[in-house]
C-alpha cells in the first residue's frame, strides 16, 4: 500500500509501505476513503530538518473498517467510520471530563513503517475510543460534498467548533474570528451554529473571506495590527468583541485578540501557539478581566453530535476543501496549500 | 477631619484635611465607621518614589451616609452602607455585564485635598452605583465581628469570591489556592461557600494556614516551586487541580498555577500580576486546554448577595482581621502588615 512520509522541509514523498497489521487487541485496521492535509502539516513542511528516516504524515481520515482486534466492541469490519485526529480510550478521567486530547493512554497516529493517515490503510489504536461509526450511509454511494463534510469532523471543523465552544459562543454575542484559513472559516460556521448575533472575520484573502460570509460572517476586516484593532473597535461601538476566536497561532494574532476583546470577554485559541511567552498582565488580560481558553480540540467529545448535522445538511463544513488530489499526488497538495493556492486539500485513494 | 496620605515608600502620614463636600449631584458624603488597609496598599509602600504631594490612601470602607447629591436615589442620610472598592455607575454596558471594574464612568476614590477612604469622611462619586445599604442593622449596636465581616465585602472577601466564581468552583471540584494572605484565605472561604469538595491551600505561615483550615481548607501545602507542584500532584493522584486560585500576583505563583492545573482546568488570578509577559503556549496552558481567568474583582456584582450571608452568620470573612488601629495609628498598621506581623488591619475612627 501507499503511505506519506516527510523527509525534511518541502520534501514529502508517497512510498510503498507494508500493510499495517493489528498489534494490540484494541486496534483496528481501516481502509481509507478520504484523507486530507492539515494546516498543521505545514509546520514541519516549513521547518523540518532533513532526515534519513521519513516522518509518517496525516491525521485526518474517513474510512471503512477492515479488521478489528479481539477487544474492539463498537465498530466491526465494513463499518464506515471517522477517526478523530488523535487516538484516545475515551474512558479515562480526562476523556470523561471532555479533554480527550489529554487522554492518559492517548497519542498520535503513525509509525515509521506503515505511515500515518495519509495512506491507503492505517492502524488505529484504541479503536473503540478513536473511531466513530457514521450510521446509515454507504461511502460508495454518498455524495462528494457529504464525504467532504464528514471528513472535516476528523479535525478542522471540530477544531473550529472547539474554539467557539470554549469561547462560550451563544445567541446575542459578538464573535470575532482571527484568521481566514480552514480552521478560522470553520470557527465562523461553528459560531453561526451556536447562534452568535454578529461574526466579524479578520482576514484578507478575498476568496476565503467570501466563503466566510457564506458560512455566516456578518463583517470582514482585512486590516491587521493596530488598524485591524481600531476597525473592530469601531464596529463594536468602542466596546470590543465578547468573544475572540484566534485561529492562527502567531503572536500578532494574539496581540490583535487581546486588543479587541471586551472587558469580561473570552479569547479562545485553536491556532497552535508559535510562542510560549505572551502578555497576560494588567495591560492585556487582567485589567479588563479578559479570559483565555482553548487548546488542541478534543474532537471526540463533539463528533457524535456533529455527524447528524452533516448528514441532514444543516452544516456543510466540507466547503473548505477547494482541491482534491490522489494519494500519489499528495506532495503537490502540500505545495499548493503551502503556496496558498489551495485552502484545504482532500486526498482520494 | 483626618485623612491618610503616602509620601513615598514607607512614609504614610495621617493629616488634617478639609471635610469633603458634594461636587456632583450623584455624589454622597459618608462618615467612616470602619476602614482597612489592603494588601495592594503595600505595593506603593514598597516602591513609591518620595513625593512632595501625598497620595490619598484607602479604598475599603463601611460608613454612614451624611449627605447626598440631588440625583442620588438609593441611599439617604443615616443609611449604613458598604462602599465597593472602586466607584461605578452600575448601569453602563460593562456594569450590566458584571464587569463593574471596567465601568465606563468608574474610577478610584481619593483626592489630593481630602484623601481616600482611610479618612473620617469621604466623598463617594456615583453613590447610587457605589454604595450598598446594609439593611436592618445599626452600626452603633452591631457586634465587632459583624462589622469586620461587612467591611470585608468592600474588597477582600469578594475579591476571593471573584477568584472562586471566575474559576467556576462548584461541588465535586478540587480547588488549590495559592497564597495565604487575606485574599487567599478569602478564596478558601469562598470555595467552601461554593461547595468545593477539596481545597488545598498553598502557604507557609502557620497562623494563616490554620485560619485557612477553619475556613475550609482540607489540605495545606507549605512547599513552593517544583516541590510544591509535586506535592499537589501527589495529593490529586497525579491529575492536578480542577481549579487554581492565584492570590499572590508574582511570577512564581503563576508558574505553580500552570504546573498544578489539570487538563481542561481553570487558573483564576486575583493577585495583581507583577509581570506582563508569562508562559501561555503549548507547554504551559495550550497543550492541556487550561483556561486563564480573573482580574480586578467587580465586588459590586456580588455585594447584595453577600450581605445576607454575613448578617446570618453563614460566613465570617471578618476573621481575616487580626489587628485594629485608630485612624491616627494607621502608619503603624501599614508597618505591621508590611512586616507580616498582621494579616490584615482594621481602622477605627
Amino acid at each position: 500500500m501507499l503511505a506519506t512520509f516527510m523527509y525534511g522541509a518541502g520534501d514529502v514523498r508517497v512510498e510503498k509501505a507494508p500493510d499495517p497489521a493489528l498489534r494490540n487487541p484494541t486496534d483496528a485496521i481501516v481502509r481509507t476513503i478520504r484523507s486530507s492535509i492539515c494546516g498543521s502539516d505545514l509546520h514541519p513542511y516549513h521547518s523540518m530538518p532533513a532526515a534519513a528516516d521519513g516522518r509518517p504524515m496525516g491525521h485526518e481520515l474517513i474510512a471503512v473498517v477492515e479488521e478489528v482486534g479481539s477487544m474492539v466492541r463498537t465498530v466491526k469490519p465494513g463499518d464506515f467510520v471517522i477517526a478523530s485526529f488523535a487516538f484516545q480510550d475515551n474512558t479515562c478521567v480526562f476523556c470523561r471530563e471532555g479533554v480527550q486530547t489529554s487522554c492518559i493512554h492517548g497519542g498520535w497516529y503513525g509509525s515509521a513503517e506503515t505511515g500515518g493517515l495519509q495512506a491507503s490503510l492505517a492502524r488505529i489504536p484504541l479503536a473503540d475510543g478513536s473511531l466513530v461509526k457514521v450510521p446509515g450511509i454507504d461511502p460508495k454511494t454518498a455524495g462528494e460534498g457529504q464525504l467532504a463534510s464528514l471528513l472535516t469532523l476528523a479535525d478542522v471543523y471540530l477544531t473550529g467548533f472547539h474554539a467557539a465552544h470554549m469561547g462560550e459562543v451563544e445567541p446575542g454575542k459578538t464573535v470575532t474570528v482571527i484568521g481566514d484559513g480552514a480552521v478560522g472559516l470553520s470557527a465562523v460556521l461553528a459560531s453561526r451554529q451556536l447562534g452568535a448575533e454578529r461574526i466579524i472575520l479578520m482576514g484578507r484573502h478575498i476568496g476565503r473571506t467570501d466563503l466566510g460570509v457564506e458560512f455566516g460572517a456578518t463583517d470582514v476586516v482585512a486590516e491587521r495590527g493596530t488598524e485591524g484593532i481600531a476597525k473592530v473597535m469601531d464596529l463594536t461601538n468602542g466596546q470590543g468583541s465578547h468573544i475572540v476566536l484566534e485561529a492562527v497561532g502567531h503572536m500578532p494574532a494574539y496581540e490583535q485578540a487581546y486588543g479587541i476583546v471586551r472587558p469580561g470577554g473570552i479569547i479562545s485559541r485553536v491556532g497552535v501557539p508559535q510562542y510560549e511567552q505572551a502578555p497576560i498582565g494588567f495591560g492585556s488580560l487582567f485589567g479588563k478581566n479578559a479570559r483565555l481558553a482553548g487548546g488542541p480540540a478534543p474532537v471526540r467529545a463533539y463528533l457524535e453530535d456533529a455527524i447528524p448535522l452533516v448528514l441532514s445538511g444543516e452544516i456543510e463544513p466540507g466547503r473548505v476543501f477547494d482541491r482534491t488530489v490522489t494519494l500519489q499526488e499528495v506532495p503537490a497538495g502540500y505545495a499548493a496549500m503551502n503556496a496558498r493556492e489551495a485552502l484545504k486539500v482532500m486526498v482520494t485513494v
